[in-house]
């Protein structure tokens, strides 16, 4: 079964919004074992989003769009896919009933959203006021979906995926499997997995740097060879990988820290929370969590955390004597039996010929044991720097708690 | 010039990796002038992406896509751009001592990567080893860029954007202004917007929800008709609306604070660091920001914010009084101006039916005055509840800041 996943709206075309939703929706028709042939992004005219849609029903037997759904003049997706389907419309009490249950009278556009095409299956909207519609005519699926994020994605994850599964599942189930490595670049995994390339022919394999870990990717209907081929991969690379559901290195410290029954605690400088905010993005971090110390001036690193003034003074802010300071004041200030501190240069500016922008020193502390230290020396954006910062800390630390293997040691 | 957005890569389309790329790249191209019909996603396999691109040169005269320049096995788009434009490919030395300086003999792929077609221009790459490629034909012109982000962005920014400048500019430019709109539901701003579309047939309008607040836009060639329509929108919405280069409230923020010689610190319960993240994000920051307290823990609450355990015992860590003691705390513990104090229940788990999930309690305490409370009651997903509570607590401060309006007054 082809499938395509389209984006409506002229705020993604011209870059004001990135394409989260078709991530998500692809990912989703993957994990069921659909094959993602396209996807696209139309705009917000008549004209062009039906020819669009049009083509795309053409070569493709699924299209999920998402976009275009809502109350406001540039929402015509509807429209358009009524008349790729000779729908007529109808006022839809249910939907009303719905609306006025949980807006009242503060909904200005209550019946517009409650007029929906005939011909589609409506699915329920518990965020929004827009309904999703499903067209399914033949073995041709339109699926529309709106456009704001945390309206999609309960409708597919609630919705459409049960949908797909009873009214069309894939005709060959696709699996796909992925490893993560940590503190490896690229162009040293690519021989191992250029072999396994030509030893397994039927799968297909993808490798994907990103910020201090790189992905390889295993897909193919044969489910046995899928798993050879991930087992003989992951050998290779023992002490580097890990696996976690989401394929972030944070969940998968957020599982050993919490069988381990360890607790962490943070300082932070350049990075200034993204580590604290990356942990607490999934639920459960509370349980060895404790929290961070986001010190970006000298004086909190001092009057806070403790940090010897001489320190600072003689050594200065990004160096290796201070952010081991600022991991023992953690360790002083909190219970916590992990601290990991980060101190550097994130740029654009503040880089010297000394210290360039990309400059992170990096400490990790665990209570009753001497404290690593690591220099990282990083290329790229402010954003780059820190986010690779984030990722490579927690990779250490992971590396500890996993396998016992020292941070930043060779 | 009509323009097509690319993206080449299994792991785009399977929705293992966001589609940033394209963002970027068309609003670069937006900001420029040109008009962004089309974007798309192609897979690595040779004749799809070959018959995608040529179908885009067909109906685009500018495409500019990312991905599959590495020296990985999947890398293919040198190879499919070389045969559409019948190209050999020749050993560049230049490109090869470039490697050879920053590489030494660490990199295996010097020869692939140096091998590149011989009717491209090439654009060098400082950050990895696959420079981009120019290929111009008539009026028909194919940019490739690599995939990765952090070498893809300098090499647009330094490099197309000038390239396109001096050899294709746009031939009629189209302008855009934007408009961001704090702390109000779209569905009010709305009717105004609908009467500027009838009044001005000219300009090409978008409105777009995010979290906590909603983003309009305007697009036309009449330069003077789209100042008048953004002037007119920004009069009707005047205590509501914030402008800044990127649309971020936290760069608004950052230029009103620093104007005011005022700094801030935070206390942050249920957002975990992700508010210090934001505002960190941009460089500068430290002018005004001094550091955040990521107490996650009730017990680094009141051993560090010194917020008495009563406080906690009796009204719960979510609840007005706890996160006016937090502000109270940051303000004791630094020298800030301001502090802004947060807890909440983000979710999935942690609900009660007295507290939900999106239940969030905001402070926002100014030195030497009473502190003010506010309630924000939210639906979403963890990250939605996070998100929307960094964006309307910054808002409501640049609301005190710009127009002296109480933080969560009505």
């Amino acid at each position: 079964m082809r499938c395509e996943v389209i984006a409506i709206g002229n705020e993604v075309l011209c870059g004001q919004v990135v394409n989260t939703n078709a991530a998500y929706i692809a990912k989703a028709l993957s994990t069921e074992g659909y094959w993602v042939q396209k996807q696209s992004v139309l705009p917000d005219s008549f004209a062009e989003l039906k020819e669009g849609l049009e083509t795309a029903l053409a070569t493709s037997d699924l299209v999920i769009a998402s976009g275009g759904l809502g109350p406001t003049f540039d929402d015509i997706t509807r429209k358009v896919a009524a008349e790729i389907f000779s729908s007529d419309f109808h006022f839809n009490e249910e939907v009303a009933l719905d609306l006025k249950n949980r807006y009242k009278d503060k909904l200005l556009s209550l019946t517009n959203q409650a007029t929906v095409p005939s011909k589609a299956k409506l699915l329920s909207n518990s965020v929004g006021t827009a309904p999703g519609l499903v067209f399914h005519e033949g073995n041709k699926i339109l699926i529309l979906l709106p456009g704001v994020p945390q309206e999609m994605v309960p409708m597919m994850k609630d919705q459409v995926v049960p949908y797909l599964r009873e009214n069309a599942p894939p005709s060959e189930k696709i699996h796909h499997a992925s490893v993560e490595i940590l503190l490896l670049e690229e162009n040293l995994v690519n021989p191992t997995l250029e072999k396994l390339i030509h030893d397994y022919p039927m799968l297909s394999f993808g490798i994907f740097p990103g910020y201090g870990n790189v992905k390889v990717c295993f897909s193919g209907s044969d489910e046995q060879k899928l798993f050879e081929a991930k087992q003989l991969f992951s050998e290779a690379f023992a002490p580097y990988i890990f696996s976690s559901p989401s394929g972030q290195i944070v969940e998968a410290l957020q599982k050993i820290m919490v069988f381990k029954k360890k607790t962490l605690a943070l300082a932070e400088s350049c990075t200034g929370g993204r580590i604290a905010s990356e942990i607490t993005s999934l639920s459960g971090s509370s349980e060895y969590f404790l929290g961070s110390f986001v010190v970006y001036s000298n004086k909190l690193k001092e009057e806070i955390l403790g940090v010897d003034p001489q320190i600072i003074a003689e050594y200065g802010a990004v160096s290796k004597e201070t952010v081991a300071a600022m991991a023992k004041g953690v360790l002083n200030k909190t219970d916590a039996d992990f601290a990991i501190a980060v101190s550097g240069i994130a740029g654009p500016l503040g880089g010297t010929p000394q210290k360039p922008v990309g400059t992170v020193y990096v400490a990790i502390a665990e209570r009753g044991h001497p404290v690593n230290v690591g220099l990282l020396e990083m290329r790229g954006s402010r954003e780059t720097i820190i986010l690779a910062t984030v990722r490579k800390s927690l990779a250490h630390l992971y590396r500890k708690l996993s396998q016992n293997i020292t941070p930043f040691s060779p």
